[in-house]
Parts: C-alpha cells; sequence; structure tokens
C-alpha cells in the first residue's frame, strides 16, 4: 500500500475531528473535550521528545488508572517511542527486571508509585528520566511537559510497528514482553467496537487496572469510536457504584470477583446505575447465580471475553444473548455454554491443535491455537520463544480446551475443577468452602464421579481432625445448610490417612479422582 | 507478524462454524445455510482449479444478481485467484477492452448474459473457459462444476494479495483497474459492519448490482457478520417490494433513485416491509423530501455512504441520527448537514487538499483525499496513473469538496466531468467521445441535467459540421453501438452556433450546463 493503514493515533485525530466538543475524558472535577485530549496529547509528545524519549525508545508507564495513563497510550507512539504498561501488583525486584529487559529511557509513575522510586532508584540503568504527576524529587513534573511543550506532528507509526511491549506473567523468569503492534489493537479495537455494540454516546468506566490488556482493549476501542473515557484509580465497590452513578456509566469491565463484589455489596441499592448498558468481564468463568444476579440487579447485559495478552487480546465472546438464553433455563445446551468463553470474534481463527499440529475434531481436548491479525509479533528479545509460540503460523496459547460443534470455545483447565452434575454447574471450592467450615472437617476435596442419572455426582472426601467424630449423613447436613442442595456431595468418603499432595502442599485432586473414572475418560460434553 | 491476517475468506470458515445452521443464501425457494454455502465454495474452487483457474489467474464475472455472484467472491480467492466483476450496462467493445486489460483465463456468464455471447467469442484471447449457469453452447455448467469439482483447501490469499480487480468507467481510454487487496476489503466490511450497525440476525437484500463496490462492500460485511444474504436479479419496484415481504429484509442498499421509486410506488402499501430497519444509500445525496418519505413509509433508519471504488468504497458516513436531527427542523446546521456526505469512518482519514498538497481549512473547497488501509494497492498494470492517484500517500478522489468544523464533508463538484444518473458514474468524455466519432458532428458537450426520475439525464449539446445533417434520434442510435444504454445522451439539442469557450480553446461547459441548474442548485451550498 505504501501508505500509513493502522495507526492507533489515527482514533484521536479522527475524534478531535467528528467529536470535538464532546467529552473524551471524565475525572473528578475535570471535563476534557476530544479537541481538549487532541491538544495535550500533541504537546506530552512535544514535552517527551525535548527531555529525549526518540523514536524507537521505550517508556515504561507504572500507574493506577487516570487521564494521564491515557493520555501517554497516544502521545508515546505519537512521538515515535513505544508504551510499556508495567503490572501494578509487581514487586521491586520484577520491576527492576522487566525494565532491565525492555530498557525503557523514561519511566512514568503516578503518586501512588512515586513512593517506591527510592528502591529502583540507580538499579535503572537504561531509566534517564522519571515523569510524574507527584512532586517527587528528580522527577519531571507531567503536567510542565504539556505545559511548555510544544504541539509536535504525529510521527505516524502504524502497521507493522510495534505500538508497546506488554509483559505478562510477574517472576523474572516467567515474564516475557509481548510486542503488540498499531494492526494488532486496532484489529482488536474494531472486534471489542463491534461485539460489544460500542457508541459514540457510552461512557466508559476504567476501573480494571488499565496495565492490563483486558481493560486497555476497551481503551482503544472507545477511542476508536470517540466515546468518553472514565477513570477510579483502582477498583473499590463504593468508588465503582459511585462513579456508576455521577458519570453515567454505560459500559466497563470487571472481573468475576469484581462483579461479584458489586452485585452482594449492601451499598448496591443506595446508588443510581440505571445508566448501565453493559459489562464486559473476563479472566474466568463466573457463577449464574453471579450473573443472574448482574442482570438483575444492575439491568445489563452481560459479555465474556477470552484471550490473553498475546493475541492483542481477544479471541473469543461469550455474547448477551449466550447469557440470557443459559440463564433462561430450558435447553440443556445453552446451560452448558454458560461455561464456555464463547465463539471466535470476526477474522480471528480459532483452532484446537493437537500435539502434532493437526486440528481436532469438536469435542476432543487439545491445545486452543489462532491466527490472525490480532497476533503478535513476537517476544521482546526472544527469537526463540517467538518461533516456539507462533510455530506453523498458529498462536500457542497454552490454554487446554475443546470447541463444540458451533464454534463454542470450553477451556477444560478452567471446567476440571467444576462438575456438571445434573445440568447445574457445581464449583468444587464452593463446596469444600462449606465442608471446611465444619468444625470436625481437617482435610476436603470434591470432585465429580460418573454417574447414570445426573451424568457426574458430587462427591468429597474428607479427614477429620485428629479426636473429631462426624458421619457422612451430618456433613452432608452441614452443607444443607450452606449451599443448594444440588451442590451437596451426593457421596463422602472419610479417610483417615492425609490427602495426597503435592510440592507446593496443593491436594493432588486429580489422583483422588482417577480410580472413579478409569476405562470411561470424563469427557466434557 | 508472519502469518495470514486479513482473509476475506476467513469470514466463510467462521461462519460455516459459527451459524452453520443459519441462513446464508435465500434465494426464490433456495435456502442454504452457512454450512452449505461453505462447502459449495470449497468445490467451486476445486471445480474453478479443475478447468484451469490458477493461482493468480482473473475470472471475469458479468453476471445480475444472485448467489452464484456471492459464491465466486469467496471461491475464487479460495482456488487463489482475482476476481474481475464488470459492469453489467457495458456494450461488447467496453467488455472486450476490459477484457483485453486484465486478461482473464476463465469468464463467467448468467443466463442474462450468456445472450452476448456470440459477440463476445473470437475476441477475448485470454478466455480459456466459459462458465455458465445457463444451457448455453461451449460453456462448463457451473453447477457441475460444483458437483463434480473436489472441495480443495483454501489457498489462503490474504494481507497485501490482490483480492479484485474493479474497473470504473467504461472506455479503453478510462476505465482502469482498481486493485483491491484483502486489508483493504475487511477493514471496509469491518467500517460497514460497525457504522451500519449490522447484526447476526440481518437479512440483506442484494437488489442494486452486485458487480458495484456499494452493494459488495455490504456483502462482505453480511459475511463477516453471519447474517444472510437474499437477492433479486437487479432493481425493479415491484420485485423488491415483493423480496421485502417475502424474505424479512432487515437491510440493503440502494441508490437515491430507487428509494424515490419505491416510496412513490402505489404499491407500497400492499407489502408487509415491517421487517426493515436500515437503509444505505450511496451514489448521490438524496432530496430531503424522499428522506422523509423513506423514513415515514419503510419506517426505517437512513445511512448515507460516500466513497469510491478506489477507498474500498466507504470514506464517509451519514448517520440515520444525522438524518433525523436535519430532517427534525430545528437547527439550521443539521439542516445543511443533509445535503453533506458525512463523516470519517474509523481509520480513515480524510483530508480536504489544495494543488500543492497542502490541507485547507474547515469550508476552504479543495480536492477530497483520503488515505487509510482501505486505500486500493493501485490501478492494474497503470503505474503511473498509481503514483499520480496516490501522491504523497493520499487517494485524490477527484472530487472537490470542503469539510465543515465537525467533519462532515460537502462535495461541491465532481472534479471529474461525471454525470451520476441512476446511481451509475457516466463520464462525459467518454459520450463526448463516441459523439464525436459520428462524421456530422463537429463540437460536442455532455453533461448532466435535473432529471426526477434519474437524479440526472446525461444531456448533450452538439453543433453539425457545415453542410451536414443528423437527427437528435440518430445521434443517440450511434451512440448506442459504442456504449451502454444508461451512458447515452437521453436529451439531444442541436446548435447552429459555435458552443462558447474559454481563452484556451476549451468548452465552457459549465455555462451551457447553468441554465438548466438555475433556481435548483446542484451545488451543495
Amino acid at each position: 500500500m505504501g501508505q500509513a493503514a493502522f495507526q492507533i493515533t489515527r482514533a484521536v485525530h479522527r475524534a478531535a475531528l467528528v467529536a470535538g466538543d464532546r467529552p473524551a475524558v471524565l475525572e473528578g472535577e475535570v471535563r476534557r473535550t476530544w479537541r481538549a485530549f487532541a491538544a495535550r496529547v500533541a504537546r506530552l509528545a512535544g514535552g517527551l521528545r525535548r527531555i529525549g524519549l526518540a523514536p524507537g525508545d521505550r517508556l515504561a508507564i507504572l500507574s493506577l488508572n487516570g487521564a494521564p495513563y491515557l493520555e501517554l497510550y497516544y502521545a508515546v507512539p505519537w512521538a515515535g517511542a513505544l508504551v510499556m504498561p508495567m503490572n501494578i501488583r509487581l514487586a521491586p525486584p520484577e520491576i527492576l527486571a522487566q525494565i532491565a529487559d525492555a530498557e525503557p529511557t523514561v519511566l512514568f509513575v503516578d503518586a501512588a508509585f512515586s513512593r517506591m522510586l527510592p528502591d529502583l532508584r540507580g538499579k535503572m540503568p537504561s531509566v534517564r528520566e522519571v515523569v510524574s504527576t507527584a512532586a517527587a524529587p528528580d522527577t519531571r513534573a507531567y503536567e510542565s511537559l504539556i505545559d511548555e511543550g510544544p504541539a509536535i506532528d504525529d510521527e505516524g507509526r502504524s502497521d507493522d510497528d510495534v505500538y508497546g511491549v506488554f509483559y505478562t506473567g510477574g517472576t523474572t523468569a516467567a515474564s516475557k514482553g509481548v510486542m503488540l503492534t498499531h494492526t494488532n489493537i486496532v484489529v482488536n479495537a474494531y472486534n471489542v467496537a463491534l461485539g460489544f455494540a460500542l457508541e459514540d454516546d457510552d461512557v466508559y468506566l476504567h476501573a480494571a487496572p488499565m496495565f492490563h490488556l483486558a481493560d486497555s482493549a476497551n481503551t482503544f476501542a472507545v477511542t476508536m469510536m470517540s466515546a468518553a473515557h472514565a477513570f477510579i484509580p483502582a477498583f473499590d465497590v463504593a468508588k465503582t457504584l459511585e462513579a456508576f452513578q455521577s458519570y453515567r456509566i454505560t459500559r466497563t469491565l470487571l472481573v468475576p470477583t469484581m462483579i461479584n463484589a458489586v452485585v452482594n455489596s449492601p451499598e448496591l441499592g443506595r446508588y443510581d446505575v440505571s445508566s448501565l448498558r453493559t459489562i464486559l468481564y473476563g479472566g474466568s468463568p463466573m457463577a449464574p447465580a453471579v450473573m443472574a444476579k448482574a442482570l438483575d440487579g444492575l439491568k445489563c447485559r452481560l459479555f465474556q471475553g477470552y484471550g490473553m495478552t498475546e493475541t492483542a487480546p481477544v479471541l473469543t465472546f461469550l455474547t448477551p444473548e449466550d447469557h440470557v438464553a443459559g440463564l433462561g433455563g430450558g435447553d440443556e445446551k445453552a446451560r452448558e455454554r454458560l461455561r464456555s468463553a464463547g465463539r471466535p470474534v470476526p477474522n480471528v481463527e480459532v483452532r484446537i491443535l493437537d500435539p502434532g499440529g493437526r486440528p481436532l475434531p469438536p469435542r476432543e481436548v487439545g491445545e486452543i491455537c489462532a491466527r490472525g491479525p490480532n497476533v503478535m509479533k513476537g517476544y521482546w528479545g526472544k527469537p526463540e520463544a517467538t518461533a516456539e509460540a507462533l510455530r506453523g503460523g498458529f498462536m500457542h496459547t497454552g490454554d487446554l480446551g475443546f470447541m463444540d460443534e458451533e464454534g463454542y470455545v470450553f477451556l477444560v483447565d478452567r471446567a476440571k475443577d467444576m462438575i456438571v452434575s445434573g445440568g447445574e454447574n457445581v464449583y468444587c471450592v464452593e463446596v469444600e468452602t462449606a465442608l471446611y467450615a465444619h468444625p470436625a472437617v481437617l482435610e476436603a476435596a470434591v470432585f465429580g464421579v460418573p454417574c447414570e442419572q445426573l451424568g457426574e455426582r458430587v462427591h468429597a472426601v474428607v479427614v477429620l481432625r485428629p479426636g473429631q467424630q462426624a458421619s457422612c449423613e451430618e456433613l452432608v447436613g452441614h452443607c444443607r445448610e450452606h449451599l443448594g442442595g444440588y451442590k451437596c456431595p451426593k457421596t463422602v468418603e472419610l479417610r483417615a490417612e492425609p490427602l495426597p499432595k503435592s510440592g507446593a502442599g496443593k491436594i493432588l485432586k486429580r489422583d483422588l479422582r482417577a480410580p472413579f473414572w478409569k476405562g470411561q475418560e470424563r469427557q466434557i460434553h
């Protein structure tokens, strides 16, 4: 084509043009239009250039959520450099390891992280400048960069140019910097905007951490649609509910535990959340009871997204219709699909491959692999790991799963600790929690065993505390006080000896389960 | 990336997976699912390969609307070849000129065009096979190719590979083959799906000709969303209304003259058109009275799209909200914007440039230029024309216009001397060339004049050579021998005195045109 084609910053240019007077940023008392936002980004890019950020350099971001994060997401490529968003839960040695790996020349810290600077100083040879929104010693004041920085022309990074380096994992050994290109990000923005049905009058709340692609994938879609961004520094039930009300939030992304906290909050009724239209969740499946409560209490549509950093990130979506069908009862297939991650988004091909790279038929478990314009360019400085992950032209996610006949993707690793009994999902951890609440129980493991009537039956293996007594009937009766009947163990086995454990002390449930399933390997329907 | 990224056929693979049992094709009694559609495409690709269509070859399509057109749009790239959809209104010499230019090896004709074969045979040295849905002599039977052709693997053409060659204009001189890539087409599909708010339960009617990118842009979006395609062979008021009712059509694309015919039809009340949600129109602006009638009579949302073949095609959209605001009265700005072409779609940058390539401020008239992932790779076999059209990295549309402060694009005149008549582009120079070929013609000027039915009517002003005679009828008949009917003058005016000319001797067509447009300035303002 010989022309810039996919360019992340183009969304800002367009928003300034077509939505110049509409809100870009809502944060506390601050209300900024897209025109103002674009002007700040151009000046911030100039300010960063002035302090030495050169095209191709990396700028690391260690920050809670806020408008500066959003501005950096656009100003850094505007200046021709690469963003490097960092996990906010890392310990200083982990931060230093990632900085040593990607060698950013500039580090941005917000007020929360400026307190960590003393632990980092002198150990980041690549970092020549630290920019901060806090008045910390030896840092550049963020707002001054914008005030003084000349507005510069967009460097026009695009297409296969790397937009940013996004680290996966946390520890030095496991952590890899995923290089995502402008094309990767823009295509994902299209899929999110399309699947998530974003509109230009939407107001999106950044509640989940902005460094994470689950939230930042929405970032680029929201800007592409010239919708509005609102922020809370970090998730917190009260702050989230307050933000829903005060910003008239229409969309957000939360992880299931956050949704659970919100829908079970006694505060819920005190806020006006009527503006909410849609919640996207990801990271893990959600208990149907929580889904139902969310649909009922928040009166909004639910989307589940599944993916990973390497795929920019969305691979599959479970739609609002899937949620409603599954919760509506009736159809067993629809209920089963509530446990799935949904189906592939447009232009992304998802395949279940065997270890030899051959595609497997429906319902056979293999590695979930994908190809498409959203697949990363590679791992920063790790050509071998890149070649391994992308062998055969497919991104190998490392997740095991299967696909049903209509393309719904089921992760078996996730499904593993769940029992489908009589068409109902039973989460083992929930039953184990109830058992552990009995004063006589020392150890408990719950899993499914074959059952003609129910498909799977809830089975518990229990070790009692020394000197304590409890009959199987009593333990089941105890569970009934805490759980719905279908979740209670149908059979309980009392053992005298401790349960088998891994080196790390985790109960080896697989070993306990195996004898029951011998000869009739558990199919995940 | 090193992987296939944007691949048009991926939409078929995905639809077969996620919508395998849902309708792909509705045509008369035929109802085919996406699973069946994908299977036919794989076999058609195999059948085409078997008769010699090789990767990189072109396959020309001369056909009215129908399921075979849709199947070819996917089977041809599946086999690794390029589509070459041809204007259905061309005269044989024009067809032969385009075939000589792109040298397709296979030609597909439907029943309507198989009648033209005797005029073409022996004059298409590149064409080794003719495939037809009609039982015409020396042709391959289309259905037999599918029945007998082995299903083959998708060749996986993608990204910057050329998907097809789409001709603009008609004569050897004016006609250029626009090379559109897989990326171009897929990005436009995203913009149409997103802007047009396509959903997977939509049923789209192909009423406008499928060779034209106005309709085929929707084709790729509809398949990408796994929605359904319905067909009528060609536009006709009664057939369209009947199709709305019988297929429960939800979306379609029509040109303004077609919408005008539908909303003014006395038949309208006799059909159930309640399924209609949205009509996209393009080609030219629509009179507000017709818009109001469409909103009222069809109870659907209106979208206007503006673009050109070279931009795959959509550059701007005027949204349903823009239509409602403009027709709602009140705001003068909103009313003015009804005459605009709307605003740039995501990831497409539209600029108004002066002749030196410098961007102009709002409301100053210049050439409408664009860049983005939707811009063509170039013109087939015309590197100079390509370089000229894409100079400075921008596609130069040839249209003159301006942008207002909020990005609404107003066309003030086609920079090219072109008439839009009944939704078809007629290049004046082509018609003038035909007139000048008549021995009695001394001077000829062709331009559009207002016409209720067609929007614009092709009008010619002719001065005869001294001592020569020719009636208006004779001149029109002469044109018909060289040009498609829609290009021939509908009215001819013979003048005795020489036509007004500029100092450089150029006929001042503007002066000739002016009296016809007085009072109803077509100027967009």
